[in-house]
């Protein structure tokens, strides 16, 4: 009988497998596709002089995110930090108010609530579907809060909760029919945190489609990028128009007067991003494609593994397999850093999942639920490469 | 003896010969000029697969800023709007203070002090050199304010007012050496809008550089552009480390673990729009020696009027004549309607100042001090065509 493998043997194997070894430089966790395509629209961009916060891309980029979406309204914005802040406000998130958040996110999820003077309250994660758990949210909030004129409030800090935002982990669609539910029950509004997965769907659903907006981003590390982008989506016209108004300093039409009508920002998309941004998902389907193939390699390699698993896509959802996800099947921070530091020194740039945001320095004192998955989860994930480009010769 | 010409007639007939008939779409107030070389850079960019927020041309970009404007440190940032945001909460801007600005600005002056959580507070311009009046802005604060702690109170609120914003407008310096001594003298921390001054210089002194930190935009009416985009100056090293760690979400270095030690932003400028503004950057004393060359045919032209005056640039100053002005001699809106009007009929895109920042409704109750010549100057200045590209052929 064999001697049984240890974690890190696993894991090397499998990364040299899939993606074979690494010469030169190492392989990075996700890089941009970018090719003669993106070259050729944005040098009639830049030939057009409309580079800025007016030109066609602009417009061009909204309408193929609204067929790919089918959401009835989608706005560009500046980067997915910007078009978090700014569909918080626009929903309606004062001052002083707290919004729930998942502590297991990126830390733009809880900065975008800061952004607006709110303060993040921390919920505790699926351990399948990595997203918020919506029977632990519910249980959280029966708990502690309370229903007065039709909003919720903190019982605790006495504070208005205004809002939820749900974040569909690493591409994966959570629960988020069953946090629509929660939200209408509780009355808080959803803002949709999709900025990791577009091409993923719940059902045909694609996701950031199911709460009152929903938030993409393009940054360059994104199944599909603009440099630094995002998008907000919404199926609500009056919303829609007043994010577009808020977005472009809230200026009133005239051929030549500066009316603005409400403190408003200057978070839109400019054109030379945005063309960019228009060839990169006319080749959204392609990458979409070798993303999955990527994603069926490592779970099919991963399947021989007796201390690793392959996190799949939740039953009846489409992920985009934006970063593939691996756990311990024993969740150790030691092992986890260890197996990090062996990937890393074989020229492959793994990742952990990040520092839970509870813990983070400015967010000691910011209320939470008990967060036992979430604490697990950030003991056993671990990210590996997920570019398109290792399979985009097989499609 | 001839009929005196009305300024109408006046205005038209400058237009006409100082740009040419307008033929076919109408000249605008200001294009960006992008050429080959700008087409070059942004390939090789798109090519390096590097387009997001970091690359080479980023640091480029901020070098060479730092070399034309002697500026000891760059950061680039998203825009100019983003830039005034951060560099206020970097000198630390609180929630619930006052920031004294400019009535005339464009409305991102007193939105990035509302974007802190702080209230505006308007004070009156010079009417010649159209910046902030230092004379004014003593005598508002001497009747008004107290020092306690070495902090600036505004009597009438209780609030504490923690900065000055005053703004190079339309490109032409303003008395910024006497504002520092105001500055200093009320213990009020200089963030110097340089928005619309690349290019501008007090001396040999560039604008921007003489507050604790300055601010520039490259937004694409600008005198050169990244799309968007903008960058703070200043000569603090301690402080210049902050904001370039609070303009990428504040995490600490670490091989994988995201660790971020305070509520930050998304605010760097992107490698893509970096790449394009290397190359603007490269051409940017062309730009400027075309635009003073239009700005001396305008200065030529005017003088022949007698109802319209050309603002030139103060004594002692260079301006980068970002957008030719000319006032009317008598102010009148009635008047400065009627202009506006009769040029854009004949394919001339002028424009007038904005509207005062105190009369939008989001700043009708905010604190000002009188503001007489503010309310003239808006009824009187009027701003025409500015574009490089109406004087790089003579150069």
């Amino acid at each position: 009988m064999a001697t049984p493998k240890t974690s890190k043997q696993e894991l090397l194997a499998v990364l040299n497998s899939v993606l074979g070894k690494s010469a030169g430089s190492p392989i990075a966790l996700h890089e941009p596709n970018i090719g003669d395509h993106e070259n050729e629209l944005v040098a009639k961009c830049l030939s057009s002089g409309w580079v800025s916060s007016v030109g066609q891309y602009i417009t061009e980029f909204e309408t193929g995110l609204a067929k790919f979406t089918k959401a009835a309204h989608v706005i560009a914005i500046v980067n997915g930090t910007a078009a978090l802040h700014l569909a918080l406000h626009a929903v309606g998130v004062k001052p002083g108010d707290e919004v729930i958040v998942p502590t297991l996110s990126f830390v733009a999820t809880a900065n975008s609530v800061s952004h607006c003077g709110a303060i993040p309250h921390f919920v505790d994660s699926d351990g399948d579907a990595l997203g918020l758990d919506p029977i632990a949210l519910r249980a959280h909030l029966s708990a502690n809060t309370s229903i007065k004129d039709n909003q919720l409030f903190n019982t605790k800090t006495g504070r208005r909760i205004s809002a939820l935002v749900p974040m569909h982990t690493f591409g994966h669609p959570m629960q988020i029919a069953k946090l629509v539910e929660v939200a209408s029950e509780f009355k808080l509004t959803i803002v949709e945190d999709a900025a990791e997965s577009l091409g993923s769907f719940v059902g045909n659903a694609h996701t950031g489609t199911f709460g009152k907006c929903g938030v993409l981003s393009f940054n360059g590390n994104k199944t599909i990028t603009t440099g630094g982008g995002g998008a907000i989506l919404t199926n609500d016209a009056e919303l829609a128009k007043k994010i577009r108004h808020l977005a472009t300093t809230a200026k009133l039409a005239h051929d030549w007067e500066y009316i603005h009508d409400a403190v408003a920002f200057n978070y839109r998309m400019p054109n030379i991003n945005a063309a960019l941004g228009c060839a990169q998902l006319d080749r959204l389907d392609s990458f979409l494609e070798a993303k999955r193939k990527l994603a069926t390699k490592y779970s099919e390699a991963f399947a021989e593994c007796d201390t690793l698993s392959f996190v799949a896509e939740p039953n009846g959802t489409t992920s985009n397999y934006w970063l593939n996800t691996i756990r311990l099947n024993t969740p150790d921070l030691q092992t986890r850093d260890e197996l990090l530091s062996a990937a890393r020194a074989d020229g492959y740039l793994c990742r952990p999942a990040w520092n839970l945001l509870h813990t983070l320095p400015m967010y000691l004192d910011a209320p939470r639920a008990n967060l036992p998955v979430a604490q697990k989860l950030w003991q056993s994930l671990i990210n590996i490469p997920s570019s398109a480009r290792h399979c985009l010769g097989d499609i």
